[in-house]
């Protein structure tokens, strides 16, 4: 355990303490860039991961260091700012410090910004066979199960074990959900035929499976019907009103019935960070801590918390997504207030959330986008969902190379990066 | 376990059976293309991997899709061949038969390719502890270790500690261990200064660790001594006529006192793969099987052994080096053998290996090259060396994809790989 508070910190800047390192704690630290403050940026990994693009690395296109950048070499230029590789235990509230396993951080001002994960609904045991996408790791996962269940169908002798390898559920019809399952399914038609001798890989069978009435809750009913026609055009089983009632290492128990499938995504649920324990602040079901109008946690205006681990209301009540956009949007007002404080300035007004818009690709040449005045859906809609995609991606480096990797592979039908790697005890 | 003799193969055709789809096996395959019979590769990886750029993964410049590509869509045109991911566990020779994990394989045909391993003189303690570098594991292992070393730094408080944390004792001076030491002063000098706030990356430690006279022993002494120059130029410790006598996990001990590391990176023998103890055939101390002139194995005209497995003798006496095109040269060899067999024509004269020339990359803008005529040093032999590579990757995708990588990364001083992936119980 190491204090760092000795060693670096002049004794007049406050300290801002920023725990996590996605869209929202390193919009919250560029943010402060110009402020008179020392800011301290906390996360398990060292860097920096593009969730919008994680299926993409579960599905063989990218690599996971196409869609990540070291959180430190994001904000090397700025010199009021420091990153630690650190995996955070729990906050002492009282004496305003963060505690890790590796330094223990005192903070003036704390930042909780440590995201989400997926939610098996209490049922734990489920993560095992069905893994969700949150973080690199999962998908690196997602993708050895994927590779691996084709190669062992070409092995399989028996019809029925050939048939439940080449079964593919995705269970919860979100963005996440859909784009597996059209990924997927392309793999399956696109990529993988001419590789295989003894298989045909477009006899897989991919299933989508979701609880409510339609895919894409979230979107308005006329894109949620065009996906779901769009789907089911490339192949892809759409099944709504369909509870999973239990998942194991060979398919999923669905309300009408049994599913022998190999492969299981989970895409259904998410749970928020455990940062609202560490604080003991007030929390929803989802474990999302409840916030003043400022993002503060009531009673400790020194402590924000942010993105996916925060429940913030729009001005008609509904909650504000989970989704890249919001997340930048708290950690830019955060950035305020707190700067607003170090130079005593007036506090900007309560934060209010601008809904920019839902994007959602379903596959090649296929995607749907809801923007404030118009809807897309199609060519048109996908070509705006990659321009998006590559824009926001971190530095040029990356630009260039995704887009060239999307180019090419659209035109040639490949896939990059079919690697199953550290395969021990998986076949 | 599974037989697939009945299901797939027709009774006239001969059966070769390739195990390994290194440069060796895949030589092999490719060779058959034409030839009357049915191929078989087995793995126990579904990728082929380029290992000469596998040093550029464990220093973050490349991601492993970089320089690994399926077998099985290597060889998707290739309508004589199949491929199987199967752990080879030994060889029926009796009877016949290949025995892997998940299947056995019958053959008229045997080709072994499996390649080798680095070899710790009998100490294999030491490998927990001083990873070398064969596949594309040992690279995201070595990756991972130079990542946190610089993190674990960042985070220390004792001078001392600092100093360990920023020393990298690399062992063997041959072309890994040189274009190693390279490639991590240079990370440690160009790319990590201006990420970093407590430590100063420049002030790292690269030791270059030697038993021999000299570096690159296998290349003309002026050579050795243009390499040992320029690595010293870029700030490497190099210890030439240095045995290591230890290693553990906070350092190594030399021959003239210990060294504090907490990186060590093994570059110092190799061993070949078991393939000889499946056949039970004669071997070297480095467990190389001992071939007839046709690289079958005495005894067995219908088993051939090629590549890092086999020990074969040029023309002087000399052995054939353990390098691709030597790999690459014996897989077109016995590719022939068996082709000339199946159409019951005169075998080809014996295998005569060509010596092209050796390769090795000190750093940026410099290496060495020794072809049958002439010898580069210095900028020449490094686009040299770049342009050489990259014709060799598989499939116009990779070479656009690393040529960029490379030239983006040489303009900016930049690695696009930093990534610290699946860090459990590592800090």
């Amino acid at each position: 355990m190491t204090d760092t508070s000795l060693a670096d910190t002049p004794k007049a800047r406050r300290k801002v303490v920023v725990v996590g390192a996605g869209f929202a704690g390193l919009s919250v630290a560029r943010g402060l860039a110009k402020a008179d403050v020392d800011v301290t940026v906390l996360d398990r990994h060292n860097y920096h991961c593009f969730q919008p693009l994680l299926y993409q690395v579960a599905t063989a296109e990218l690599s996971p260091a196409d869609i990540a950048w070291p959180i430190r070499h994001v904000l090397k230029y700025q010199a009021n700012a420091k990153v630690l590789l650190a995996n955070v235990t729990g906050v002492d509230v009282a004496n305003k410090r963060v505690v890790a396993d590796t330094v223990t951080v005192p903070y003036d001002e704390l930042v909780l910004a440590t995201g989400a994960t997926h939610s098996y609904f209490g049922r734990d045991e489920w993560a095992a066979v069905a893994p969700g996408l949150k973080r690199i790791e999962d998908a690196t996962v997602i993708r050895r199960k994927l590779l691996i269940a084709f190669e062992r169908a070409e092995l399989a002798d028996d019809p029925a074990v050939r048939e439940q390898l080449l079964t593919f559920a995705i269970v919860g019809a979100g963005p996440t959900g859909v784009e597996m399952a059209g990924a997927i399914v392309e793999v399956a038609k696109h990529v993988m035929p001419s590789d295989f001798r003894r298989i045909d890989p477009r006899t897989a069978r991919v299933i989508l499976i979701e609880a409510g009435p339609r895919v894409l809750p979230a979107f308005p009913e006329a894109l949620s019907a065009y996906t779901q026609a769009s789907l089911e055009r490339m192949g892809v089983d759409v099944r709504v009103n369909t509870r999973v009632t239990n998942c194991d290492a060979t398919g999923v128990d669905l309300e009408g019935g049994r599913l022998d499938a190999a492969t299981i995504i989970w895409a259904a649920g998410v749970v928020a960070s455990p940062a609202g324990e560490w604080i003991a602040a007030g929390r929803d079901r989802a474990g999302r801590v409840q916030v003043e109008k400022d993002l503060s946690v009531p009673g400790h205006p020194e402590i924000f918390v942010i993105g996916d681990t925060s429940a913030v209301s729009r001005e008609d009540g509904s909650p504000v997504p989970g989704v890249a956009p919001a997340a930048k949007q708290m950690g830019v007002y955060v950035a305020d207030v707190i700067a607003s404080r170090a130079r005593d300035a007036v506090p900007p007004p309560p934060f209010r959330y601008k809904h920019q818009g839902d994007l959602a690709t379903i596959g090649r040449k296929s995607a749907v986008v809801k923007l404030p005045y118009m809807n897309l859906t199609g060519f048109v809609a996908w070509l705006f969902w990659s321009v998006i995609h590559v824009f926001f991606l971190i530095g040029v480096r990356h630009r260039i190379a995704v887009a060239f990797k999307w180019v090419w592979d659209f035109m040639t039908f490949q896939r990059g990066a079919r690697l199953i790697t550290d395969q021990k005890d998986q076949i």
